[in-house]
């Protein structure tokens, strides 16, 4: 077994099924799209297994805990790794991460989109290690988000394969 | 004539003079930037075809509509593509689109982000096909852009060219 | 000495130590990460000459005015070339500047991002000329931004190294 889906398994987790989206959402774009050696990863939010997206929904500050909003971080990692793998069919394909942009829905006082976005981070790192997973990143505060209520964060990134 | 101008003119569509600024906005950068063969295009808003900045103006969920939007990213669509023609001189040189980010004007609770970013998407598409049309995208709410009232949308990008 | 530090001490430019954070707040991933010749930028902002973050804080049009972010967004190029130093050693290995991202902390009405990003593609362009300092880019309002009361400004970029 690859490399990277042995360390999920045995993290216990699991990828989720294509993201759900409500029968009036189209969405007309790549998920991933590879230019060369460079795949360029949509903004991707929390799901559950089953590829519905995952509550809490709303603001942080307003409506998710810090707490929450990590989960829903490291959530939104699986998301992007089942996106990924569907598209590269082997996640060790990942020669290197680059750029991460991790949006978090915010009330206009919230300041902890960094505490936030580190579930995504963290688990990244932890699957990756420190060359490979190693990558750039901002974590700020946006006014709205799509889906449903509002996913609480939305990341999008670039890696490269070789 | 070039392959895309011919469908820009099979669609009636007509790409609008430069940005026309108001006249104490001073735009220190490049509108496109060509590095070797990536070409970064910055945040673009919708354009009239005399260059002036299209409305309705404000934020979308309390100023703007969804079918509104949906035309301002496509008019957003066309000024993007007039900058990287005056660029390029000819837009057949662009070899495969790869992030389109879709800034959206939001008041709080709006989560349409991506139905109204699909204007410009659609278009891509339907210019440049599958292949090279083809981007990886995010489309997600801002407190607030630049210009009049506040353009209602923006979208920044990378292409490829040959 | 480099050619771009010796723009920096006849501008009587000091570039700030690393960012010094609160003791809460952790930041697992790289503030620049190489991968080939990309130079990907972690998201900056205004940093005093001691590392400490920048005010004011909080929203442009509401707790900080435009020439107060023109100067925020002016340290953060400062802050960013403290780091990009950090890890090239000698900033006269940028080869070129391609894509700057420029988020404001902006209360829902406020439309002056771009003079408030000015202060940071003023600089760079003096300092690294048409040529190399040449980039694109979007200056957008954001919800909030993170530490403190809110940094006013946060900019991301990449660049290339030869």
């Amino acid at each position: 077994m690859a490399h990277i889906e042995k360390k999920l398994e045995e993290l216990g987790l699991v990828l989720p099924e294509p993201a759900k989206m409500p029968p009036d959402v189209r969405l007309p774009f790549a998920i991933v799209n590879i230019r060369d050696r460079r795949v360029f990863v949509s903004g991707h939010g929390p799901q559950n297994p089953d590829g519905s997206f995952s509550g809490p929904f709303g603001q942080l500050g307003r409506d998710v805990t810090v707490e929450e909003g990590y989960e829903l971080a490291r959530k939104t990692a699986l998301s992007m790794l089942a996106s990924l793998k569907r598209e590269l069919l082997d996640l060790d394909r990942i020669h290197g991460w680059c750029r991460v942009f991790g949006m978090v829905n915010s009330a206009p006082d919230f300041t902890q989109q960094p505490a936030v976005i580190n579930g995504f981070s963290d688990l990244i790192y932890e699957l990756f290690g420190p060359e490979v997973g190693r990558h750039a990143r901002s974590a700020v505060g946006m006014a709205a988000l799509p889906f449903g209520a509002g996913i609480a964060v939305e990341i999008e990134a670039e890696v490269l394969i070789d």
